[in-house]
Parts: structure tokens; C-alpha cells; sequence
């Protein structure tokens, strides 16, 4: 399993360069050593380091600099999309953040640089976004040779979101050198093969217990797309505020904390877009019918009584009408076929409290659970009716699994073993076990985020194909715009490289040795790209560094 | 003193549209009521709070909306600067962050908005940035009159940076309406007649404890051209690292905690220009002897000895060729007429226990504290022989005040009443007494920030025009990347007024109820630019929000 960085065996590479050229014309599979890492104590000079790791690459002994006017060619049907060359010039900033000032290096001949195009071919010109959209790519660096076919740069991806994957992987690649003054790629050739070991790979953010400005939202996004996260679950309303503009019900958001604190249906397709463009999709949460109680503060008939609020009144078809509502006006702006609908902690004390919502339950001979089960499903009617699939929070699937529509996605939170189960039902499922992957719980370490498995006890196969994935969860009671990028980094990228990365890689030896330099590593990459990721190695999440240093040992 | 926002008189406003056309062709003084607040427990639907407060400004009760498509037109011999077209382009990109995709807003007719041009007059082309260079500046905004030579909003400044000021306030009178859906600016017509209190207003970064990427210092000082602070004071180097390279001494950046925490000279220049552009000032700081440790790691010589390593070894020539080196390349650098030299905290231990400096004190017949006297002095000399004029920490002066060149700037840390006996001596002086303007320092509440006055004991006029302003400072043993922003913001704010506003307006009534308010908003203005701004009123800075709820309250 060791791949050493530091022993390169070139003989070998020579080889690969002819494979490698087949693999580009057929993209057959390309024999490679997968990863591990010799003892590292700390980040060494010519290292590269990549995170999340890829499923399979080769690296040689060579360095080679790029040119500050890297272009872009495109090839393929698809090569020609916004998405790539707008996803090119956001690299090339960020590639050339150092060095793009340095008269020196512009002044240099071009001869002087081995790397002056990026050629990146898109084979579909298909650009929804879907779950289990293809993201793989496969990334070639290397010197250009004038008998060689290979280019100097090249990314081959079958959508334009594997080419928007694959970029990301070259900007890691490169590294700005203070002494030669001017970016490298070290250790190259580089040969890569890439693809994501789960189609679902979430961030949840909670705009509701505090209020997140639409710039924060994109810097969460963007920071998403450097660990090749894919959705970001916008768990939008709770019981507290409730931002967001509902064209249909123009007094929800009277329920916001003010009139500043508040989501446009505007600003909901500029972050949908915005996310669409690095490759993310926007699943929407409405949670029901509990954390709602914020939807009074415009509708006070949704309140069981204006003194016992949530959950919403179940007696009422006013409540539904105000859900099929939102749900409508929702459908215009997230075109995710996945849409969460809570479900959890409903705690139903209001409706057995509350006269006409007692009288009404009687009238159906319904328990308090019953009703909890009617409205779970009669909202679910609502989502599937206008063509999205519905998640909900594990206590729908805990509470009532038969009853469950089967297309319901389970979303674990509670504790271990629910996928195990919901799987073992036919239902499919997203690992979110707060023990390990609530950012909130600040006490969590890195390792036990990163160690934390979504397949666990989940042997069969076909079984593990309905685990869709993982999402870590920024709940936000104590987490706002001044801290909320600290609380997610550098926690979430641990999360993010066990959900992308081959089992087998993560797994291998101590990852004290090989995986945290690289987390060290990746968490000063994403300081130099302007994300104030915290220390790594922080007895609490996001607590300040205990003294002076270095970053990459901090 | 009190001016109510709640209550505007459009009486003696058409009185001063007149007067104040005539000022805008003389420049002459407009009575204006200077400012206080009513009582306000929370930002009021209309309310446009400005930060720092304007000197003198009138308002009124119309509501003007502002084109997205704003356009800039240029007046004066200093109209046409690219410092005034970039900063345009800056604050059109903050004021329309919010609406520049909503297709509504740009569908609707011209007609539709009140504000469609900026217009920016410049009386000077000379584009220098030094201590007392003209920030002062007029800001009109007025509903457009066919029968009125005023124009729409416009900006008139002596100097560029005067402009760059005015766009600032321009920025803050623009607030996004969510019901409407566009910028508004409330309470116009407005007048602003404005300049600052203070011609030094700084912020201390040190990047020696903690590197700090090229990014977040660009972030840092982005953000504070939104308080009108002017002076970034870079404390480079310290005994922990030396980050910068020196192309005399090339191994001097060897003292770097990695070869990846370093600014190159071209990093330097863009950091310098970068803040020009904001008409704010660099002033470099090498502090010597003291703090100096990390010298050594790439000259040895620099050390007493290998074993006992700070202050830098007086006896040799070595040591004053190499400050000589550092501050020739860095003159080239750093244009602003100040160079701070540290002198801080100098235990001269090393220099009495090794022998060989020892034995070169005997022979120069000095004490410890003379071969301090003389190493500050020697330093200070090749300084000045470079056209800088020295600043020190205040012990140089608190050691030996009369040796002192007389054109040092004192810089006070370490209490009160320090810039009272500088300046009672003739010095000059700038304000960081270390219980309130040590932003490390996260118990002291924002309040005592805002109330710590640079003038304090010192009545007479001349002596008062000695103390230059003020500094807060970001020491970084705690402070990194990830939390640097919100250690500085919101407390580094309540300074920035009390520097730039008048001070009559910052001590009338009680600030609990004339500014929290105000600074909180200031606050949620951060956060919604991208800046992480911590809560105002938590009991430690930087603290995460203790719970739930709105920005504008906590």
C-alpha cells in the first residue's frame, strides 16, 4: 500500500507515458500503486499533497513551472461550456495568487515555462445536475515532448463537472515557489484517474438559528468545492427565524429576525446558481412539523395556539395548503431532485394540549404518533407530487418504517447502525451520525471525524449501494458569520476525503502519520486561498492556536 | 447635541440645498447640527447608520433608489485618477451585492430610479500618500432637480483619497430593501462635510508569531478601509520568524517558520499598493535590538551567541551592516515617511553574559543601558540617513528621552499618560496604550475601546497637535488566519471612530445607547461584506454568539 513520494522509480514511467496515451483515447483502466505515506513528521519540501486523495495516480521526479498566462483549450461537445471556462478562470486566480504581481516571472521568456495550456475535453454537453452525476476525471501533467501526442496539461472528464473536479486537482498540484518565484508542479509526470466512493457528499448549514449574508454562503460554497463536496444541505427555516421569501405566502418571512436578515427568492437562484457552477448541488430543507414555529410569527393559524407553537397545527388544511405552497414556489428555484422535509424531534405536547387540535384528533381516532405519521406522509405526497424525492431525519424511519413512502432517502443523525437498518429495509441513506459528523460538537476531533465509516457494518453489496453518502452538519445555535468557516474547516475536508477517497487508502497504517501532515497541509492551502480553516489539532474545534508557530504544525 | 434620524425638519432643508450649492462652488462652511443619537434599542426600519461618524451632516426624510447600473462621472484635475475608478468599481461591487442579479430590478426602467450616476470631483492630481495628506471630503445625495445644478450623489475631495473616503459613506447610506427589492438610501437629501479627527489612524499586524497569507493581509486591510483607518503597521519580523525576503541578506528569510510562510519583495510591493489604492498607508516595522531571535537562523553572527541569542549583538559592525542591508531594500518598498524600529522590551542579559560582548562594553566604557542607547540611535541614524523618520516603542523614550533624535515618533504600548510626557517633551506620539488598544488582549469590552482617548491629559493645542492618533494592535502569539478577522473586528471599529470623528459627538450622552446600536450594525455591515466580525457584546472577544439570534442584537 506505501506509495513513497520520495523514492520515484522513473523506468516504470516511461512505460506509463505510452498507456497512458491509449488510456486518453480509450479510457481504459491504467494500472497504479494506490496511496499511503512514508512517516512524515512534517510537510517536506517538494511534497505535494492532495486532498481528498484520488482513487488511483502516478507521479515521477520532474518539477515543472507554469506560465502565469496559462490558457485554456477546450475539446470535446461538452468542452465548451461556461461552467469550464469559468471554472479555469477561478483556478488560474487562485494558482496565480502569488505570483501573478511578479514582473519578474512576466518578464521571462516563454520558453522558460513548461506548462502554458491546460486542455481540458468534456465528452457530454449535458450540464444537469443530478445525484450520481459523473464526476470522474482523469488529470495528465507532464513536459511536453514534440513526439509524444500528450499535451501539457491535460483534463479528460465525461461532464463538465469531472473537468470542474479535475481542475481543482491541478490547482492543488501546483505550488508557488518562494525561491524560484513562479508556480511548479513537483513530482510530476502526473498521471491521475479520479472518481468519488459516494454520490452524496453534504455540508448542511442552518440559516435559521443564526442569519448567514448571501457572501458567506458563496464562501462556504466555494470553500466545498476545494474537497469535491457536492451538496449543500440549506437547512433554510427552523423554529427561530425564517428568512426566506415565499412569493405564494408573502408573510412567512415575517418570521426572519429582521428585515435585513432575509433570502430573496432572487438571492436563492443566485446561490443555487452559484453552487451549479462548481459542481454543487442545493438540496432545500423545510422542516416539518416540528422547528416551524418561526412560520407564525406571519400565519399565526399555524400555531396549535398562540401559546403552545409548534408543531404546526396537524388539524388545519390551511397548514398543508402553506406547505403545497412553499413546496411550489420551492420547485421553481431548487432543481435537485432531493428534497428534505425534516421530521425530527417532534415533540407533540401542543397538539395534545391544545382543545380543537385534541378534538380533531379524536374525530380521526388518531394517537398523537399517528398524527405525526399523517402529516410526515401527507407532506411527502406533497414533495413526490411535484417531482422531488423526499429525505427526512432518521425519527420518520425510527418511528413508522413500513408506512414510509420507499423512495424516502433516510438521513441518520441520532446514533450508529440506522443506515444498517434502513438499508436493510430497502430505504436508501445519509450517514450524519452526530457523534462524529455535527460540526457543532466541538469536541470532536479530526481523526474521529475522519475515521467515521457511512458503510460500517454494511457488508453486502448491494446493500451498500443505498448508503448514498454522508453530510457533516454546521448546525448554527452557537455558530454565525464570524465564525461559522472555522467551525466547518478543517473538520469537514476529514469528512470529505472519507466520503471521496477509496476505503482501502483511508484506512491503511497510522493516520497520525499518514493522513494528519497532509490535513496540516491541506489546512494552510485553504488559509492561503483566504478560508480561515482552524488549527487541526485544536482540543476543541475552532479554538485558537495555544501559542506561536507554524501553520503546518499547528 | 441631539440630532434625531426619527424627526427629520424639511423646513430649513430647502434653505440648505441653497447654501449648500454655493458651498460646492466655494467650499465654504455649512451649518449643520453635529450628532447624537435618541435613544434606539435597535436598528430602526430607516435608519442609515454611518461608521466612523461624519464631522458634520444633515439629513432629511425622502427615499431615494439607487440604479444598479451606477454610473461614474469624473471632475477636477484628480477626477480621472485610477485610484478613484477602482475604488467606484469596489463599492458599486459592495453596494450591489445583493441586487445585481435580480433581473427585477434591472428590467425596470431608468426612470424608475433616483440615483443613477455618481459624480467625483478631485482638486488634486498629486496621488502621494503620507502622514496628513487631505482624506477630507463632501458627500451630496439629493434627489436629481431640472431646476437645481446639484446632481444626483456626489463626492467632492482635495485629494483621491478624500474621494475613496466619500465612496465609504457613500457605501454605508446604501442599503438593500428587501420588500422593494433595490438599493435605497433613506433619509436623504443628505449633506456630509467630513475629515478625520486624527491624521494616524493604524492597525498592528504581526506576521511573525503567525504567518499571515498575502489573502487575509488584503482582507484585513480591505476591511479597514470600510472604518477609514489609514496606517497599516506591519510588524514584519519578530524572534519567532522572518518571513521577508532581503535580496542583500538572502538568508535572512531562512528565519521563516517553512519555505512556505514568506512574503518575497514582490509580495511586499503588491501589499503596499494594495493599500495605496485605499489611501492606506504601510509603515514597516524591524524592531531591533530586541525581538530579534529569528535573524540569527540564517546569520548565527547576528546572535550574542548560539546559546543565549537576543538582542542582536552590539559589538559587531556585522549587525549594523545588516539593519543597513534590510532597510535599503525595504526603502525601495515601503514610501511612507515613517519606519518603526521597534525597541521594545530589550533584556540585555545576552550582551553582559557572553563574553565577547561583555569585554566590547568594558572596553567602550558602557553599561547595558548605554549599549542599548546605542544600539537604538545607531539604528535610528541610518534610518533617517534614508529620508525615514524614526518611530520606537515608548521605551526608547521612557529609557533615555533626551538622547533621543528629536524627530522620533513615540510610539506608546505600555500605559496611560505616556503621550502626555512625549509631547510635553516636544515628541511626537501615537496612541496604543495596551489596556484598551491591544486587541490581543479580548477581555477589554468594546466600550472601553471606544472610550480610550489619545488627547486625554493633554489640554494644550499644541501639545494636542502632537499626538499624531492612534494604533490598535494585533499581536499574534493567538492569532492566525483562522480567527485574525474577527480578534480585530468589531473592537478595531470603536477605535477608528474615536480617531476619526469629532470628539465632542463621541462623549455626549450614554454610549450604551448612542453607539452599541450603531457599532452593532456596523457589525452586521461587516458580515454582510464577508468580514467575520465577532458579536459586540461578548464578554471575551471573539467569542462564538452564545446562542440564538439576530446579528443587530448580539
Amino acid at each position: 500500500m506505501a506509495f513513497d513520494f520520495a523514492k520515484p522509480n522513473p523506468k516504470p514511467l516511461r512505460a506509463l507515458i505510452y498507456i497512458y496515451t491509449v488510456f486518453l483515447s480509450i479510457f481504459s483502466l491504467v494500472e497504479s500503486r494506490t496511496l499511503g505515506l512514508d512517516s512524515i513528521s512534517g510537510p517536506k519540501d517538494s511534497l505535494v499533497y492532495l486532498w481528498p486523495l484520488p482513487s488511483e495516480f502516478t507521479s515521477g521526479n520532474d518539477t515543472l513551472a507554469v506560465d502565469p498566462d496559462l490558457s485554456l483549450a477546450v475539446g470535446g461537445i461538452g468542452g465548451g461550456s461556461a461552467i469550464v471556462s469559468a471554472a479555469f478562470e477561478r483556478y488560474k486566480a487562485i494558482i496565480f495568487k502569488q505570483s501573478s504581481w511578479s514582473s519578474k516571472s512576466r518578464l521571462r521568456a516563454k520558453s522558460a515555462y513548461d506548462i502554458s495550456k491546460i486542455r481540458i475535453i468534456v465528452h457530454s454537453d449535458n450540464e444537469e445536475l443530478q445525484l450520481g452525476v459523473d464526476e470522474s476525471y482523469s488529470l495528465m501533467v507532464s513536459r511536453s515532448n514534440d513526439r509524444s501526442i500528450i499535451g501539457e496539461a491535460t483534463i479528460e472528464g465525461n461532464t463538465v463537472f469531472g473537468a470542474v473536479r479535475g481542475l481543482e486537482t491541478f490547482s492543488q498540484l501546483c505550488a508557488y515557489d518562494y525561491v524560484r518565484k513562479n508556480v511548479q508542479v513537483y513530482k510530476a509526470p502526473w498521471y491521475i484517474r479520479d472518481r468519488p466512493r459516494f454520490a452524496y457528499r453534504g455540508l448542511l448549514l442552518d440559516t435559521s438559528r443564526h442569519y448567514l449574508p448571501i457572501t458567506v454562503i458563496k464562501q462556504v460554497i466555494e470553500s466545498m468545492s476545494y474537497v469535491k463536496l457536492n451538496v449543500l444541505h440549506w437547512h433554510i427555516i427552523d423554529e427561530e427565524s425564517f428568512p426566506l421569501e415565499v412569493p405564494t405566502y408573502p408573510n412567512l418571512w415575517k418570521g426572519a429576525y429582521t428585515k435585513w436578515e432575509r433570502y430573496t427568492t432572487e438571492d436563492a437562484y443566485e446561490i443555487v446558481n452559484f453552487a451549479k457552477m462548481r459542481g454543487i448541488n442545493v438540496m432545500a430543507e423545510v422542516d416539518v412539523p416540528g422547528h416551524a414555529e418561526s412560520w407564525g410569527a406571519g400565519y399565526p393559524d399555524l400555531w396549535p395556539s398562540p401559546s403552545c407553537r409548534e408543531p404546526l397545527d396537524v388539524s388545519k388544511n390551511f397548514t398543508f395548503d402553506v406547505i403545497a405552497g412553499i413546496l411550489t414556489d420551492m420547485r421553481k428555484i431548487f432543481p435537485f431532485e432531493f428534497f428534505h422535509l425534516g421530521g425530527d424531534e417532534v415533540h407533540t405536547d401542543c397538539w395534545t394540549s391544545t382543545p380543537h387540535v385534541k378534538q380533531w384528533l379524536q374525530n380521526h381516532n388518531m394517537t398523537a404518533k399517528d398524527a405525526y405519521q399523517y402529516f410526515v406522509l401527507r407532506a411527502q405526497e406533497i414533495a413526490i407530487s411535484k417531482n422531488w424525492t423526499p429525505v427526512n431525519w432518521e425519527e420518520t424511519f425510527n418511528t413508522f418504517p413500513t408506512k414510509l413512502n420507499p423512495r424516502t432517502v433516510v438521513h441518520n443523525w441520532l446514533g450508529g447502525g440506522v443506515c444498517q437498518e434502513a438499508v436493510a429495509k430497502g430505504f436508501r441513506c445519509i450517514f450524519s451520525n452526530q457523534g462524529f459528523w455535527y460540526l457543532d460538537h466541538l469536541d470532536v476531533p479530526w481523526n474521529e471525524v475522519y475515521d467515521a465509516e457511512p458503510l460500517e457494518g454494511i457488508n453486502d453489496i448491494s446493500a451498500q449501494q443505498l448508503v448514498l453518502g454522508g453530510e457533516v452538519c454546521m448546525w448554527a445555535e452557537t455558530a454565525d458569520p464570524s465564525n461559522v468557516l472555522q467551525t466547518i474547516w478543517p473538520r469537514a475536508a476529514a469528512a470529505a476525503e472519507r466520503l471521496w477517497s477509496k476505503r482501502e487508502a483511508l484506512s491503511s497504517g497510522n493516520i497520525t502519520v499518514t493522513v494528519l501532515p497532509r490535513l496540516q497541509y491541506f489546512r494552510c492551502l485553504l488559509t492561503r486561498r483566504g478560508v480561515p480553516a482552524a488549527p487541526v489539532t485544536n482540543r476543541y474545534a475552532r479554538m485558537a492556536p495555544s501559542g506561536t508557530g507554524s501553520c503546518y504544525e499547528q
